[in-house]
């Protein structure tokens, strides 16, 4: 299956190559397709004949000389943001609005041109990265469907993935809008806290979450950044963060590293760093423990009661609809303290003060997205300890006022993808994504075939790692 | 009694028109003299032969041709922060510890010539805004001893006003550097959180805490903040904050002000107010009620669990130790949770939102620094309402993350100091005190006699407001 450009797209509709209606009638078609592989990636979707009236007003509107920046594109929205039209869900049912506005990354995605497909599944409250705790199904890894997807935006990578749009809206709280990322190869960008605004998103941890965005290449990234970034006076979490310019010399890697036994990923990782050093990067050991015992502070630690504050309501009124797993990770915020919620806060400082001085001595730091991936019985076995291993590299960007973009860095004997991330500090996102399109631009990877069969394959394709 | 001001002493000092020496003999005279009327002022003090053989030393670095910028000054530091050869009480015997290192901003003010007279006393744990909550003994007003000096800065207050020291250090969490400027006739200067390290600081509420000054003039402050000021790598909490320039034209007013029945306060805030519009500054109506709604966080919201956080173990293993008004208040913080805590920060990050857009009508904000006063014995009768009738318009500043200078405004009938506070966004410490300058400048007020009497004198004093 081919993937979709956002970029191509605009360019090709704005410029009157193709039309938004041979894009939507090529996507209908798509969609079709891939309903027949993993309908469980959407939770809701638009009818067909109302993304052909949307695309031929875009139509329209370039016709008539306006330039769209996202002139035609289709693109999905993670169920637990608002889009006209839709329910919102959060992967709940019973939890489930009828949305009454866009969230404003949606609103200025269609003011683009943009074409919304549908929402999509997602690990319950954003809670998981694995994509295996919502009642609407468990999407799974695109290249193999005995895997996860990675979550918990799990539905916005695989429908990215599949090449049913160019571009989905993801959230990431501790690596939901990456890991997912990783395990299906594409670019998971995660802005800076408070670059875009989170007005309309059913939130998770509200001082840390994130819209985030899957595409094919950091190039979608940034455009979809050009468009949906900036201010919003109605997110009281929104910032007005300058961009920092931050040219790339040095590149932080951890001493070391738990692959939770994974040797196909420690190589992957171990070509990858040979590469950048092959690009003339110069490469600089850190100690990532700090970063690790901050990231403890949001499954381990008081920011628990955070997910436990977002669906506080719900949880006493209707305990008994939200996933087992989910529940008992939000109930446990119920026992959390004040103190312990402020002495986490100083704990924090430290880490951070730890963290700022990193910059100091590197321009970015790389780490693989994800140790390992596990088969969906896997976690379903042990939905807890497997899922903390997921989020080894990830769940402390967001405490620690970092910036990310997840990029593929080949795939394992199996298929299933690996990836690696570029962190930033705060407000080097341009930066951040200029390096990963250089990434990009040097490293291609030969993809497997799709997994299209309703039987998963087996664990057992043979993969050349090519580039 | 004459006071003793920062610069004059530094320049005289520093140009041999007089020597450390003789302003050291004139402060040991001084604290002898005042010791018959508040000796509760002082925790700790050094010895004579100390302050003369640290007073010699500075001669000679002087003599050398170093110049200090405070040459001499002498200065007392409020006991919940360090300094070597003093015991740092917190205003709490037991949980009294010998200091092996100086606070950051006293070192910064020891190398710069400033002479350590002693350690002032508090209220316990900084947890009062009063000065009655020692066991110390309670400071009161310098100008009527029936009345509370104000606190938690107690000490540091007063012995800046009975002119003992040209500056005291005290803390600022939530008034304690203001309420006591107000009520003895004093600047206080409170600065931008994380402007002066809080290195060596008892924390009271470690994420809003700030060391402030006590001086005579805003210009003696300014000295103060250019020496003890700038980023420390060692506080989790201080900033790397660039000045932000301001200059004074909107001056923000409230639309209402409850003045708890001191029709005195009420004139000389009207006297003050029209003052500044004959100075020619826009006054500007702004609505106080949000800020009073963030104020409402910190003592009957989830901030109290800072509090606890502050001294946990120590509430834990000696909670007779603690004062009992203290200790109730304290132990408020043991049942919030950390549920609670999150839901308490959503709600702060929307009064920033208000209070940040404030700052496009207004250039600073102008308020009572205090309601009122209250004599000592009405205090300790309800020692939680009259307390927080003080801290109606200051208990907001460090949470919205605003500066503030408070300023002398006159004197009421029975001579307490009535005051007002300039409170203006982060960064803009200069411009605010450039504007205190300013004030104080235009505005004389003739100071009543001090109360130096054993019994206090009755509430009979007859004083006009001159100027």
């Amino acid at each position: 299956m081919d993937r979709l450009h956002a970029a191509q797209i605009a360019d090709a509709v704005n410029s009157g190559q193709t039309s938004a209606l041979a894009v939507v009638e090529d996507v209908i078609a798509r969609l079709a397709e891939y309903d027949e592989v993993q309908p469980q990636a959407w939770i809701s979707r638009a009818e067909a004949e109302t993304l052909r009236a949307r695309a031929r007003d875009i139509d329209a509107q370039v016709k008539a000389g306006t330039h769209l920046p996202l002139a035609g594109v289709p693109f999905a929205v993670k169920d637990n943001i608002d889009a006209i039209g839709f329910d919102t869900t959060a992967g709940c049912p019973d939890y489930a609005y009828a949305a009454t506005s866009n969230a404003t990354v949606v609103q200025k995605a269609l003011d683009a041109g943009a074409i919304l497909v549908g929402k999509t599944n997602l690990d319950q409250f954003a809670t998981g990265l694995n994509g295996s705790r919502s009642p609407y199904g468990a999407p799974r890894c695109v290249f193999n469907r005995a895997y996860v997807s990675g979550g918990s935006s799990s539905g916005s990578a695989v429908t990215t993935a599949a090449g049913l749009v160019a571009f989905a809206f993801g959230t990431d709280t501790a690596g939901s809008g990456r890991v997912p990322a990783a395990f299906n190869h594409l670019t998971g960008y995660k802005p800076t806290k408070g670059r875009w605004s989170t007005t309309g998103l059913v939130p998770a941890c509200r001082t840390l979450d994130c819209i985030s965005v899957f595409t094919e290449d950091p190039k979608d990234a940034a455009l979809v950044d050009s468009v949906v970034g900036g201010y919003d006076a109605k997110d009281e979490y929104s910032r007005d963060l300058p961009p920092v310019a931050r040219p790339v010399r040095r590149i932080g890697v951890a001493s070391q590293l738990n692959w939770c036994g994974d040797i196909h990923s420690e190589y992957l990782y171990a070509r990858a760093l040979e590469r950048l050093i092959g690009m003339g990067f110069e490469v600089v050991e850190i100690d990532l423990a700090p970063l690790s015992a901050a990231a403890a502070l949001l499954y381990s630690g008081p920011w628990v009661a955070e997910r436990t504050a977002a669906i506080a309501d719900f949880l006493k009124a209707s305990p008994a609809s939200i996933d087992s797993t989910v529940r008992q990770i939000v109930e446990g915020g119920l026992t959390v303290t004040g103190v312990e919620t402020f002495d986490g806060h100083y704990k924090l400082a430290g880490y951070k003060r730890y963290a700022e001085e990193l910059w100091d001595d590197i321009d970015i730091l790389m780490l693989p997205t994800a140790p390992t991936i596990y088969r969906v019985k896997e976690m379903q076995a042990s939905p807890l300890a497997l899922n903390a291993n997921l989020g080894l590299y990830t769940n402390f960007v967001n405490l620690l006022d970092m910036a990310a973009v997840a990029v593929p860095a080949g795939f394992r004997p199996n298929g299933t993808g690996f990836g690696i991330t570029f962190i930033g500090s705060a407000a080097t996102d341009n930066a951040l994504l200029d390096f990963a399109s250089q990434w990009n631009g040097h490293n291609a990877y030969a993809r497997p075939d799709y997994d299209l069969t309703q039987e998963s394959r087996m664990d057992t394709i043979k993969l050349s790692v090519v580039g």
